[in-house]
């Protein structure tokens, strides 16, 4: 007599999914079970069509494990990977699907790690001093075009050489680049900058080394991010997209509407220039972010 | 007139899968751009089920990393998260099918991170002095039951309180638990331990609390590892579990095979102790591993 009839029914190659789906059955959280049970089942008919040998599922957890041990405070790899994999784009599009006639959002990208600075509207975001000013002038509207006061706009680029803050501390101080506005009483923000550069998301680690493996660039077409947020409204986060810039029609990420890209005008207006604070000439860009009424809650 | 024309069209919600699978055409290695268009749209099919939230989002990226980032030279937690999702039984499973008349394989699991000492027959993989020995004797055999001389067994188990050697570097020298044999002339090998324990995978990590949230418990029931391998062979990665134990009918990384459980028998021989360098009375289990042959290459 031995004890191993009590193991009822081996799990096979058949079985394997309903057991690991059956086993968050006892799931506390119903929305943490059906999200794990959608990726399971779908993760294992991914494994079910590639049947990976065992050296590519070991090269597969390689990957991964190396694409976390390259996060850190000032860089995010598994957004990156997120980012590169179409995944970003798609879980924005899905959620930006129930705030139609807002400004349409773009993913967050892996930059965002840093609270950007509180800055006052008029305030250069560039505090290295780049080749070609820009002045950022920009509403935060309802849909029905009516100004939104007191809303926070926060805003992160790259510079003129297509370089973050967090990526060339030696030469950017932290928070170059980067403002927190406030709209005034008619809804208006504005601040001066430089003209991003489009840039290689970051080829040193696990995602832009798979990016070579595949033969795609690595490159993003220049852009600043936005985040639109106030009151009884749904955050907005966005790029503006620098027109005429290499890559808008293969951007790495998936990320480019084209109702995000702007002109960023050349300005020759000496006096224009010297109430913006910039050298003259300049280019200049008008950024209307259109944010939606949030669903009123229980509460209010 | 502006640039923005350049942008042919936008990616949407429902283009932006074939986006990413088409941004794989230029890769250099087919096998590489099959696995990820395979990722992609399968992940991508998850996300259109559940549509995830934002916040559902950056959760899922947080525990990713993470993950990554329990990582070390003694720990790998990406297998162990492989594990608990059914993923590495699968992929066993598919892998093993292809060698069918060997022992049944079964995971590798997230232990097996060092090299196992080089240990002579007959000698003990405790090193601590256990309470229960346990002497296994086995042969490395072919698939109509020739011995297999000169194959290589490589072992490794919990001790009797449910830990790896590298858990617990403060009570078990490294090594502990781990030897590798060589088969004699006749494919035997054999050597003398401690039973091991049922054990909770490693609880204090992200994926112990993945478990811990949808109510699963982390235990899997007493079992020693091995892989057998001889040149002209193929290796076969496998546990054998002891009869008797708690969870084999409800392992947290779906391992169990019927045909893989075995008796560990009591004895009472002194002399039979003596022989084996063991107090009496002891166990033993009897652990005959079948390996198939491999094709033959073009070479030979």
């Amino acid at each position: 007599m031995t004890d191993r009839d009590v193991v009822p029914e081996d799990i096979t190659e058949d079985t394997v999914t309903d057991a690991v789906v059956d086993s968050f059955a006892g799931s506390a959280d119903p929305r943490l079970q059906a999200l794990l049970s959608a990726v399971v089942r779908h993760l294992h008919a991914a494994v079910r069509e590639v049947e990976p040998t065992i050296a590519e599922w070991e090269a597969a957890v390689d990957f991964l494990t190396r694409t976390g041990q390259t996060c850190d405070d000032t860089r995010q790899e598994f957004v990156l990977l997120s980012d590169v994999l179409g995944i970003s784009a798609l879980v924005e599009n899905i959620n930006h699907r129930k705030v139609a006639g807002a400004t349409e959002a773009t993913v967050l990208g892996p930059f965002h790690m840093t609270e950007s600075p509180v800055r006052a509207n008029g305030d250069s975001i560039d505090l290295v001093g780049g080749r070609e000013p820009c002045v950022v002038t920009g509403r935060v509207l309802t849909t029905v075009g009516d100004p939104v006061p007191g809303a926070s706009v926060d805003v992160w680029q790259a510079d003129e050489n297509g370089f973050y803050d967090v990526q060339r501390p030696d030469v950017q101080p932290a928070g170059n680049g980067r403002g927190l506005f406030t709209t005034d009483d008619e809804g208006r923000f504005w601040f001066s900058t430089v003209v991003p550069s489009w840039y290689p998301i970051p080829t040193d680690g696990p995602v832009g080394r798979l990016l070579g493996a595949t033969g795609r660039h690595p490159n993003r077409p220049a852009h600043v991010h936005f985040i639109a947020d106030a009151d009884g409204f749904v955050p907005v986060t966005t790029h503006i997209f620098v027109a005429g810039s290499p890559y808008l029609d293969s951007d790495a990420v998936f990320a480019v509407k084209r109702s995000l890209v702007r002109d960023f005008d050349p300005v020759d207006d000496a006096a224009e220039a010297a109430r913006s604070g910039v050298a003259n000439p300049f280019r200049h860009a008008q950024v209307d972010l259109v944010v939606e009424r949030a669903e009123p809650t229980a509460a209010g």
